[in-house]
């Protein structure tokens, strides 16, 4: 797997850089301990919202920083957690008097920072932990359930709230909310390669597929030979309904999440089958998101994420955003 | 090459159907000839601005319709043109009384596609032949410059210039200009594959690139080792710039577009390199653009495209744009 690189060692360092600078109306870089806040106070203080985890899932977390989203992202190295350092350092910079949330995926190593950075940070603090891939119950790096494409989800709709006035009980209770309101399952047809590593993460022959795969690249729940979209399609979205088990006539939001090598093409020929699926089974999908938000760098592949919605989630995830990676 | 895939033939027109679904708030599909359009008419009438081309290069040209930028635009199937009666169905459609600009990026069969339609069409029409690409001046399915990259900004400038009122001749000239003011060049670390070919276009080694690559896979100046991403960004900035010849000082829009396969971080790498070397070169890069826009299926890849910019042009580069792909 070929990349543009100088130094693995160097990568995330002058890729912030760049983004940063590209994004100049939205996003601010404090280099050391490293994060991107979002630039500008918001019009009125409300609760901060902080997340991070390892790099190489983007626009997932830093393009999602800005009006209605977070207030500050921390990223780790390639597929690493940040340190609790980042998160003190954000969260003294972003506090605005109203405490701060940690929206934080799945997975032990920032599982266990987010949590030193809780118990030591002085201001009022809560942590939403999401765990919405329904693949596997335990992961290589995770107890439970991972956390996936659904963080975008958590993160949009309490984003919303907080920008509106919710305070931190309310927005810890509405990301618990929207996390149990939405699953997702992954499928891989390629691996991808850590740059610092410069091999594949995994092996896989050039008929096969990962069903259930995490976005590291983790074991899913079976290796099969590829089969046609629509049975793909129709496998995910019956894995995931099995698990939300929404009312019949259900609202739901559907997101097509790339893994970073599939194109635009192929993702919306995934959306519509999901979303004939999902009609012909008696649900209503009336919100829609298609592209890579939660990437796992080069990786070809895709996730299906549902939220189920009610009319609060919906004018939430309507709520105008100013990100670099969602913008309405 | 592993796809998402039922049969290559229904992927166009299943993939579309996903398209309008997701963003039937700006577009809608005309299915035969086929076409999309945007939803709902301009505030008032207008020029109506019309492209298209071969498909496998999205979001270009379907994800820049609607308000600002494009008022139809005519896919293909996968890097194949598009045929006059779907260009004149569309033209039809969108006709608001003020005339139909063609957008037309330079390839043998788009170019007489186009030439038909506007020849069969007895409304007033003007085109634009975008030839942005320096890498070479005749390629595998071109007579003078590949349109690559470059088609992006005309879309956006003249769309702006469309929506603020300007005629057909004060467009038609616009996107000239914006043509002439605007060079591209890319760099293929892979190939991709046609999914009714089944089959990688190019075959490449491990260790190698192709400099100068067109956005079908064409072949570009050489085929070389995969060097530094700070050497492919210098060796690109270079050529373009030896083709634009900026004055010192000029103030230039900067788009780094990734071909499908490329992970978002390694773009911004690429950003920071090609902003740093810009602006030791006395050149002020201002405005920028960084993801993937014209994009060669899941091709790792990026292209580097610099318009030269004036007041009129940042100011029709900033205006309001509501597409699926750009919005602002």
């Amino acid at each position: 797997m070929k990349k543009f690189l100088n130094d693995a060692d160097g990568l995330l360092r002058d890729a912030l850089a760049g983004m940063v600078s590209a994004h100049a109306d939205v996003i601010e870089l404090h280099p050391d301990p490293c994060f991107v806040r979002r630039s500008g106070p918001p019009p009125r203080p409300k609760v901060a919202l902080i997340s991070g985890g390892g790099s190489g899932h983007e626009p997932l977390h830093l393009g999602f920083v800005g009006r209605g989203m977070l207030d500050a992202a921390c990223p780790g190295q390639v597929f690493t957690s940040p340190t609790p350092d980042q998160m003190l350092a954000a969260a003294a910079e972003v506090d605005m008097g109203h405490g701060v949330l940690f929206i934080v995926k799945n997975y032990a190593g920032d599982v266990m920072n987010f949590e030193i950075a809780s118990e030591m940070l002085e201001i009022p603090n809560a942590t939403v932990l999401v765990q919405d891939d329904v693949a596997v119950e335990r992961s290589t790096h995770t107890t439970g359930r991972r956390g996936v494409a659904g963080t975008v989800m958590v993160e949009k709709m309490v984003g919303a709230a907080a920008e509106a006035g919710a305070d931190l009980a309310q927005c810890k209770a509405l990301g618990d909310r929207v996390n149990r309101a939405t699953a997702s399952m992954g499928v891989a047809l390629t691996s991808c390669a850590v740059p610092a590593a410069g091999r594949a993460t995994f092996e896989m022959a050039d008929d096969e597929m990962e069903i259930g795969v995490g976005i590291h690249g983790e074991p899913g729940r079976r290796r099969e030979k590829l089969q046609r979209a629509d049975a793909i399609v129709d496998e995910l979205v019956g894995a995931i309904l099995s698990d939300l088990k929404p009312r019949p006539g259900a609202e739901v939001l559907l997101h097509v999440n790339g893994f970073g090598g599939t194109p635009l093409l192929e993702l919306y020929l995934l959306q519509h089958r999901a979303e004939a699926q999902l009609t012909w089974l008696g649900f209503k999908p009336v919100r829609f998101l298609v592209g890579n938000y939660t990437t796992a760098l080069e990786m070809a592949g895709a996730s299906l994420t549902l939220t189920v919605l009610d009319s609060e989630l919906k004018a939430l995830w309507d709520a105008p955003v100013r990100t670099s990676a969602l913008n309405w």
